[in-house]
């Protein structure tokens, strides 16, 4: 029953779909023949959204939300006013928009009758300095960074509202995504980042000395599980989503070296207290529960990532 | 180093010293030679006050708390604006006040150079329906209360601050605690709660069939665990504080008989969804680290309690 192909004919809302997630999400359910209306507050690329609604309205517009949420199958919680970075330097209001903007969506949902949120939880921040990686989803969480601790409380109330309410949220706990429209222009996703500073000649900045691992995940397969995440009928409602490969700085500078076929010079910097050592997560739960595993090719998604990093570098300077 | 003495000549701020918590501290605080700031919203007692400073505040007067903490070593953090049934009435602003609130008093003492603040968590609601109790600080935390998800959240912005800005904060997760100045007239406390119905002739309901069982704590033993965490010069950040021992509604209620000498008549009503069905707290840390156990006798805090409660509803009627 985890068969991706069960979401054909479903009416899917996808909040926050204007961002990098939004955009592996929406073009895979509309090509399984899902209706798709997505919701957020601007939209980056145009091409991934084809053959969906759009709809522009942030988490705190109640009514407009009301509205598109009538008749509705599934909900994607995609959305994230910050980064890491960003939630950092402004604690209060990330907490009022993030945890208060998904409680106002789970009262939203609920009164529209709706089962089932998809929320895209991170994995990369909720773990923080937790012991003994990889990380299964009974490590005890000791986030480090106020988005790890707000990603957690959301977590809890899409849980709270399955006990209350007998809905049957599901968390996915994403671990580091990278793929093609994140930009790289802003501070998140160091795939992106670097391949965008390698092809724009500027120097590479590493926090600490490279050595920090990842689980680095290919933007298809993040779609593909929230998709096995919504159509899922078991009962375990929160799922480490990633590679289960702690990959280093270092090394996917080295595989970028590959890939775009030249030597990157990096400049090594002080280290930041929000960066957490290691994070690989556990995903045999989502393999067991969900029949899915990150089945992408990393140096193929380290190449596709690049080209159109390169074509939307082109697009910029047309 | 975890003798309470070494309180003394210390300046403490206590914020929510109104409550009862803090009518349990302040007055302990006070015997052991230390400097008591009282801060909060209202005094339901004045005895337990008796020798500090009272400040009226709320968590939101940034202006009058920096001024509070100027020259203070340790902070006891006891303010809550919600009952676990009142947080859930109101999620969103229970987010805001309590883990917002917490989250502004970090940055207060932060700036002010303190560098411990102890905060009062709950035992009995961050677990939630966690398994296999008693729950150790190692236990997997599933709160199924908007109660327990925000002092969870909060537990995390301490922790945090502690990472970020090498402050010393440490969370109690405490029990149920009773005693003294735990009036029993709202929902919060069960055994004062029904200590005064059955002195003032009313019928106890009790929701479920009374099986449940909770881990009560006397208030006196919560106020020696706070200032031993107050002192505590170890690298453990989280505590449980409790009793160890579960015992049912209906095991409380047994006690209550043949403490208040009367045959009690209960009437059972359906159970509430926030409450979990057992919670018993292993505090074998607290014992190793802090060198606290709830040390005082069951029985003998329950005749203490009704005595206070006897007295209080007396003090009422004249």
């Amino acid at each position: 029953m985890t068969d991706v192909e069960h979401i054909a004919g479903k009416t899917c809302v996808v909040v926050g779909a204007g961002g990098f997630l939004g955009a592996q999400l929406c073009p895979r359910l509309v090509a399984l023949g899902a209706k798709v209306r997505a919701y957020g507050r601007t939209r980056y690329y145009e091409a991934p959204l084809k053959g969906v609604h759009w709809f522009t309205g942030t988490l705190e517009d109640v009514q407009k939300l009301a509205t598109l949420l009538e008749g509705v199958d599934v909900v994607f919680h995609l959305a994230a006013t910050s980064s890491p970075a960003s939630a950092e330097a402004s604690r209060v209001s990330d907490l009022n928009t993030n945890v208060g903007g998904s409680l106002g969506l789970l009262d939203l949902c609920r009164h529209a009758g709706i089962e089932r949120i998809v929320f895209a939880s991170s994995g990369g921040t909720v773990y923080g300095d937790a012991n003994n990686p990889p990380f299964s989803e009974s490590t005890l969480p000791k986030p480090i960074s106020a988005y790890g601790i707000n990603k957690l409380a959301a977590e809890h109330y899409h849980r709270l509202y399955n006990h209350h309410y007998g809905m049957r949220n599901i968390s996915l706990r994403i671990a580091n995504p990278f793929g093609p429209y994140q930009h790289g222009l802003k501070s998140q996703g160091i795939v992106s980042v670097f391949t965008r500073q390698v092809l724009e000649g500027s120097t590479i900045r590493v926090w600490g000395d490279g050595s920090v691992q990842r689980d680095y995940l290919y933007g298809a397969d993040v779609a593909e599980a929230m998709i096995k995440a919504a159509i899922y009928d078991g009962g375990a409602d929160t799922f480490n989503i990633g590679s289960g490969v702690g990959r280093s700085i270092n090394d996917v500078i080295g595989a970028l070296e590959i890939v775009l076929g030249q030597k990157i010079p990096v400049e090594f910097q002080k280290s930041r207290r929000i960066d957490v050592a290691t994070s690989i997560l556990d995903c045999s739960l989502a393999k067991r529960e969900l029949g899915w595993h990150a089945g992408s090719d990393w140096m193929t998604s380290l190449e596709e990532t690049c080209n159109w990093i390169r074509q939307d570098i082109r697009a910029a300077n047309t």
